[in-house]
């Protein structure tokens, strides 16, 4: 590893297996050990508050002498990247706020965006050619691109000036809305294009509901577990988060109703339908136990469908039930055609959408309607729905044998496997687990990512999609062995 | 108007020339009237304590009896639209916050955005065909489709997978980057791509700055006059604004100086070339005198220089002089290709890169890279130089004929005509003149949408591209006249 990666600019280097140290490169064995840590840390691959190898194990691992490590680590604590603490060993630093910007933040505020960039950033770089089992979307050569292109090429050659040129529509692109209103009748969501607000992507939408229901010191009910960035987001908000434990049976509704008394949350934030992480659907019951609870404590409902297409149809949306009087229905593309068109939208009650829009409206004017209408054509033409069913038959064949391989690899399944994502007890501790395996090229989805106080965790997600190749299982039995 | 449109959607109704009432109608002339003002006020195109115009105005204005205006009134009234103030007349009430919100939002933080939203909604509907005077971006007859239909297309026969099936780089597209970085020498602003975060428009790069840098209480020094949606964005966030006076000569920097010392500003945000609305640019002395204070009080430059493409090269950037040490450089393509991509990007201190993109990441994830490539080949291949060049010189005719027309109507520029806008003292108040002629279909910027207080004015932005038609200024005389 050059020396200029030390320097490297955060986000720029995909992430990549690390080739083994070597004795004829221009820095010192200690230089490069130093330099990976370095760089691993100030990528928050490592996040603040890890352990670092013991030096018996970090010198066996990279084929150096004790000494080199000792020298390697003597750097790091010298660059205040590490500390040590009595008896315990070498922990990573929270990493400094500049000076200038020390005066405005708080631990709280900074603390969360940090662990959950480090498996954001994964699933935005290609992994070296190895499929990655911590991603959150379906791997490209399972999604369509002459679809999208044909549908982008039909747009271009109608080229309306009056839509390509100027502004689009605040609420989003007007037949984009109008073919959504249509294809959410099938879930039993009733919503006019005007109850529909377009959004960069389903994030942009949670975003934008986030600032317009919430005020800091506001209290939010969230899934637990949950992905990692609504925690995040909610908390760079100033937020409190009231932690829902969810297991396979939904929900924990007694918790639930306890908090929403002490609390007064201002809405619960969830995924009803093959939850992420455990995978998991709302039963009709608790579904309407949830609208129930949500009524007698006057809070809203936030239902995060992203993976809508992936789940049949008959499976109980909350906005169908509650008629959208007090759910938001929040949906988008990127699991199913591509994320990087960044196209989402949430169906709202009407007296929110004027608010909404305004929000949306301070955050990025509008959205781009080329491929707001690119989508559109994928949902009126039905090439969206043939390409799901192919997609959903994928997925199940891929379920059941990633399913074997786990559980032949000593992995039981928390809830019963559903969906893109498998919730795994591997009965080891996972942070550890995805440091070690990272060092290979394999990005993993550790369990503590999905919680909001972060703790460590023996559980883990996978993606059914990237996870039947046995090479990963082995690598898997392999890291397990050297923890 | 049929009787459905009191229900209508807010932000879908095209804003049209209003028909007059019809006796034909189904609905009585008292319906038509009172659903017209009922439309008006919920579309916030009459902002809350507007008056309404006198019942014998409004008799006459609509050719019908003064008891079918009293009936109407009467009706907006009951509706809880407008209230009457003791011998002052009828005005426009603060629309409520539904019941549920109430507790959770202060006049302060609601009042922004609404005044604001009349106008960004007028620019993002046609006009009925009519230029429009208050018009934020070039016409789209003067942008150029099949340039960007040609750089799309280019990049969908690149079409590489790995690019349009995954999320984006969480910086942006590299070649995008790369590009700007080479691009940005031609104004002296040197910037690695490393320093470019990408966003969806420069309006999301200045929400992302402020949500990085500031936390609700924090003091910002604005210009005044200024372009309404910041003012909007920062007090939505809680921020307190700090309005410099800014005319001919630039900002006041005794004012700057004093308010920096009192309030600790965390950022000064302006638009020093071509400057909205005034259309003027700082001279190098200004800007060196403001990063100047900017260093002794230790604040933040945040600089739009979203019209950059239609300015000449050698005008100062603050980014250029500061090297990017505290200077964050904003900028897009809505002005120059067109508003509907919605690309734009900040380049800032490499210290704060990261930070950025975390807040980019918690509010949309990444970026459509399909979009940000096309973009990428347009300033790569030259397109775009030679397309601003078209541009700009069919700008200075059409503003050498606009200064003229509105100086022959009795207008006088309160700052050299330079640019895109004219910042114009019409001697009359703009905002009463601007709900007239909005019946006419005119949308005009009226000044008070432009001043941080939003007191009335008799000062009005123009555009100089959409204000060549002497039909225009025939109704601005005539409207004029009925004040």
């Amino acid at each position: 590893m050059a020396a200029r990666e030390i320097d490297s600019p955060l986000w720029v280097e995909p992430l990549e297996a690390a080739p083994a140290l070597s004795r004829s490169s221009a820095a010192t064995l200690t230089e490069q050990l130093a330099q990976r840590f370095t760089q691993r840390i100030r990528q928050r691959l490592m996040a603040p508050g890890t352990r670092l190898p013991s030096v018996r194990e970090c010198a066996k691992r990279h084929g150096v002498s004790p000494h080199t490590v000792v020298a390697a680590y003597d750097q790091l604590l010298a660059q205040g990247l590490i500390e040590a603490r009595l008896k315990r060993g070498f922990f990573v630093r929270e990493l400094a706020a500049p000076v200038a910007e020390g005066r405005h933040h708080t631990a709280v505020t900074l603390a969360a965006p940090l662990d959950a960039t480090a498996l954001i950033r994964g699933m935005f770089h290609g992994m070296g050619g190895k499929p990655a089992p911590g991603l959150g979307t379906l791997p490209p050569d399972w999604l369509d691109l002459p679809l999208l292109n044909s549908a982008l090429r039909k747009v271009l050659a109608q080229g309306d000036p009056d839509i390509v040129l100027q502004y689009g529509h605040p609420s989003g692109d007007t037949r984009l809305r109008e073919a959504l209103a249509q294809r959410l009748q099938d879930f039993g969501v009733r919503a006019s294009p005007q109850q529909i607000v377009t959004a960069t992507g389903a994030t942009h939408a949670l975003d934008i509901i986030s600032r317009t229901l919430l005020r800091p010191g506001d209290a939010v009910l969230v899934d637990e577990p949950a992905w990692a960035v609504e925690y995040a987001r909610l908390t760079q908000l100033g937020i409190r988060l009231l932690p829902v434990p969810r297991g396979a049976e939904g929900p924990d509704l007694d918790v639930m109703a306890t908090l929403a008394r002490e609390h007064q949350p201002r809405f619960y934030v969830t995924v009803p339908v093959l939850h992420n992480p455990t995978g998991n659907s709302l039963t009709p019951r608790a579904a309407h136990q949830i609208l129930t609870l949500a009524q007698q404590h006057d809070f809203y409902i936030v239902e995060d469908d992203t993976y809508a297409h992936l789940a049949p149809a008959h499976l109980p949306r909350m906005a169908a039930l509650d008629g959208l009087q007090r759910t938001l229905y929040v949906s988008g593309f990127s699991k199913i055609l591509t994320p990087s068109w960044r196209v989402g939208f949430v169906a709202a009650p009407l007296h929110l959408v004027e608010r909404l829009v305004d929000v949306k409206l301070l955050s990025t004017l509008t959205t781009p309607a080329v491929l707001e209408q690119a989508i559109a054509l994928c949902l009126t033409q039905g090439s969206l729905r043939r390409h799901a069913e192919r997609v959903t038959a994928r997925l199940d064949a891929a379920r059941q044998r990633t399913v074997r391989l786990a559980q032949a690899h000593g992995c039981d399944f928390v809830t019963p496997p559903q969906g893109l994502f498998g919730w795994l007890d591997t009965h080891c501790d996972t942070d550890a687990l995805a440091q070690l395996m990272v060092d290979d090229g394999w990005l993993l989805a550790p369990g503590h990512l999905f919680m909001s106080s972060r703790q460590p965790s023996t559980l883990m997600r996978i993606n059914f999609a990237t996870c039947q190749d046995a090479s990963f299982w082995r690598a898997f039995d392999a890291a397990r062995q050297r923890l």
